[in-house]
């Protein structure tokens, strides 16, 4: 099976030694990935996107990854501010304040008036607005209730592109076709596993994340879209590296680590659901460039159906299906100029 | 603040090195336990339950605590055996198979005519029947979905009292006034968490326990009937240890240690929500007296209204609210004679 030029449109890479440890995961087997901006403290001037981007360049050592990289957000970006790192940049970030790891900085209200000077530049000068579309509410209520907040936001900036990050729900999924500016990327363990995989037997810390993993009803929502490569939605691994031991602990840090194995896992989740390859294609590349209008490098990944014994640990980060085995390994890839 | 004769009407004693580190934290403030026979294997003849209860006695070494003993429900008991158990035994648990800790060789079919010997000898004995009322559906659904169970039995047996343990629902809540013959258990955790506790911020492995907490309208319905005593209500606290190591762990084991602050977290509870020591009285002792036809251990137990941080572990088993302050403090204990 062969995937062409790969993109991960949601991809947390960290810095300093984790950086280092984990960004070759990813490219090796992606052509590039819109990278989360949460680092402590946020990526959010050009100096700090470009230094960023150079140090993901030389964590991963050559040059057949591209990381298109995100400022996090702020609603006193202006339109200067805005014009200036526009070349550097390939979408802007929202965090609610508080509602996921290193996300203090972000929005308390969502008053589009308020922000509209941000917004409004944003959608003239063609930048997506990705957002972490939770309310503080009850857990498994969050995501549902910020529905409201994408529609208040895709309607009042009807040019605004506007990317419904890691969505888990049916009520994400339907927002979907009421507003032809809403996107959505979707992880593949959130295709994969619901809350009972999380806490339904024993408590699966590396499959604790935000947003949580819902109900099965939700699940076969997000299967239906994916599957069918609906032209909105794309692939956003969320893959977020903890450390074994925040991840194993008391007050465990929320994140599951998919990078290495993503591709291996969509692959065998297309065959058994009889999705062809040619929408896995267009869920894992074709859809996220014509929804950025990026231009990946040329990269092609040859799979084969060849059981995968999923290493204990990457550097000391624990992958999902860690120990086990999954259906299809990686057989080469194959490196090309830009396409 | 004064209790009397408080009994913990669902309780995990264990075995072994981990009994005599823990039963003594049930002992000091409790008049006495239901303790339940989820050992390995089941406490399930009339030879293990009184080897069983000595070991409990022994462990504590003293006599102001009674342990009420429990057999391990299987379909196979019958009168004679009913009959020649009757005496040691104050319940007998029903756990459907693989459902919790412990619970492999529980009942998997609840058909009422299969089930009809040995129940039918229950209730004519007066044996009471406490179950652990869980499907294997969705870990948010399960409980609710066993409340067509509990009234098929209830209603197939009208005499057999039957006690919904560690309710966490509002379908739960309701069914109590529909069937006279029903009862339940509600521990301290469950009144107090949601699963925003457990899983809305960072993963609190301390706090994961089955059933699993769930919604705040659930919590609500729970708090109801427990301050206000409803008769058919009464104290368990489930309170389940597990070494530190295996509950921070990947695969944590289900459990909430409350022991030791349970009585404490009721009377700040009650009090925080405008209950009566009346009240409190009924739901920690006189409503199992009643339900269970019981005459306790006199015991006093004093709490003051004093902070009282909560250690960060009991004999390598970590409590509810670990290293954090809690109102009140046990003052004293007065032991009597049987009342």
């Amino acid at each position: 099976m062969q995937l062409n030029a790969p993109l991960d449109m949601h991809l947390h890479l960290r810095d300093n030694e984790m950086l280092h440890n984990i960004a070759k995961a990813s490219a090796e087997t992606f052509a590039g990935a819109l990278v989360m901006p949460n680092l402590v403290p946020p990526v959010s001037t050009k100096e700090e996107v470009v230094s960023y981007k150079k140090r993901i360049v030389d964590a991963i050592g050559n040059e057949t990854f591209t990381p298109y990289m995100t400022l996090f957000f702020k609603p006193t970006y202006n339109r200067d501010f805005l014009e200036g790192v526009r070349d550097e940049i390939a979408a802007i970030k929202l965090y609610p304040a508080g509602i996921t790891t290193n996300s203090e900085g972000g929005v308390s209200g969502f008053d589009a008036e308020e922000l509209r000077p941000a917004l409004e530049a944003m959608s003239d000068l063609g930048i997506p607005l990705c957002i972490h579309g939770e309310t503080n509410g009850f857990v498994m209520d969050r995501e549902a209730e910020f529905v409201s907040i994408y529609e208040k936001l895709a309607g009042a900036f009807p040019k605004l592109k506007i990317i419904m990050e890691h969505i888990t729900t049916k009520e994400s999924v339907a927002a979907l076709d009421r507003y032809e500016n809403l996107y959505a990327t979707i992880t593949v363990h959130h295709l994969l596993i619901t809350l009972d995989d999380v806490a339904g037997g024993m408590l699966q810390p590396h499959l604790f994340c935000k947003p949580i993993a819902k109900r099965p009803e939700d699940r076969e929502a997000l299967l239906k879209v994916a599957l069918e490569a609906h032209p909105k939605v794309m692939f956003g691994s969320d893959s977020a590296p903890h450390p074994k031991e925040a991840k194993e602990a008391c007050g465990c840090a929320a994140g599951v680590f998919t990078a290495p194995i993503a591709l291996q896992l969509l692959a065998e989740l297309f065959e058994n659901r009889g999705a062809s390859l040619e929408k896995l294609q267009a869920f894992v590349s074709g859809n996220a460039q014509q929804i950025y209008g990026i231009k990946p490098l040329q990269k092609t990944v040859v799979l084969k159906k060849k059981p995968f014994r999923v290493p204990s640990s990457y550097s000391g980060v624990v992958p999902m299906f860690a120990n086990e085995e999954i259906a299809y390994s990686l057989k080469e890839v194959i490196d090309g100029q830009p396409c």
